[in-house]
């Protein structure tokens, strides 16, 4: 049985680069001063446990496995990053897939590696805001073929979700059903020496306590 | 008499930056070597007239006229830029209004510098494909305070309609009313020496040929 995506498609979906620590220096980056925000296509979105779709003349496949916010009222201007826990309706799983060959090589905005169909699986179910106990303490893991790669929590994070959406709530307007993706632990397949990209075929199997468990399997171009 | 926008909200706003050749330059910017890709939130869309809100915090406000294109069909992995002809819907003006300090200074990438609300005017009309003449031949202008301050055409664009249509396509699904702001000829306020801003009581006018003209008030925060 199939399982769908449990939120409405997002007027948009927010991305935050670089929010671990250690993924920051495994990419070879420095530390942000501030969130760094791009953006993905709001139909990247899929199922917990649909395939996910390697698109043509690709090189450079990776998975990352995040907490998902999803905004729970229209939100502008926050005055402090106390006043977001009301704007978060609630939290799910995303695997922000991505490629970098087109995100770090393609004209230096991220835009075009983070927006290929089937690139945001979500899910399996959203917890409201009131079902976690500690939005600071989750663990978070992601396997390709039964080897663990990620294995991560959000104590680590460098700007937490409160800050994130206060933050963001300066420079636009959130929406309700807006979706978040807060930044990956280390263990990305970019951060191997060598690389390790995904190819068809693989599995990926990824989870945050509480919020359950995703498994897809890459595919090929259409 | 208000006029509205003269499209529905579209699934995605995305833009190409730094496409004339003069713009690349007065902006300290290389012509790139490909389209660079951004993005705008969809809930900055505003009437042509309407009034243009400079956020909180802003210190550098800016305009940029721009071709906008309407995506008429669900569109991936174009085999050619003659093929994207068929899936553009039509052409409107809009104002790409940009803070130049959250775009720059703010994290490398351009994102918060784009979508505070009433940051992209559009309209007054959508016109269709069949009814203009020729899209490589189009005069652009933006006055503010009637003082013409961008003078240009479409003749000098980098990558043309067809080409960014085509070009996008490879990197995700384009779907019916997405809308792509092609860039802007030379004339921001940025590439004035001293820089030139927006200031609350400031009246911009702008068109380009064929699709009608726009004249927003700018205004100060909320």
């Amino acid at each position: 049985m199939r399982i769908g995506v449990p939120i409405a498609r997002p007027h948009q979906i927010l991305c935050i680069g670089l929010n671990y620590r250690d993924h920051a220096a495994e990419s070879g980056m420095a530390v942000p001063d501030e969130p760094i925000l791009f953006t993905k296509s709001p139909n990247t979105l899929v199922g917990p446990n649909d395939d996910v779709r390697i698109p043509r003349g690709s090189t450079k496949p990776d998975w990352e496995v995040e907490l998902g916010i999803v905004i729970g009222k229209r939100t502008s201007y926050l005055e402090s990053a106390e006043e977001a826990r009301d704007a978060i309706a609630g939290y799910l799983v995303v695997n922000d897939v991505s490629e970098r060959a087109f995100q770090l090589e393609r004209g230096g905005q991220w835009a075009k590696g983070k927006s290929a169909e089937t690139f945001n699986p979500a899910g399996p179910w959203l917890a409201t805001a009131d079902e976690i106990d500690d939005v600071f303490a989750l663990d978070m893991w992601l396997d390709v073929n039964g080897v663990r790669r990620q294995n991560g929590n959000t104590k680590t994070m460098i700007f937490d979700p409160y800050f994130i959406v206060h933050h963001l709530s300066q420079f636009m307007v959130l929406e309700p059903g807006d979706l978040i993706n807060t930044g990956t632990p280390p263990g990305v397949g970019m951060g191997f020496d060598p690389p390790v990209w995904l190819k068809p075929g693989d599995v990926m199997e990824l989870g945050i306590s509480g919020l359950g468990a995703q498994r897809q399997r890459a595919v090929g171009p259409r």
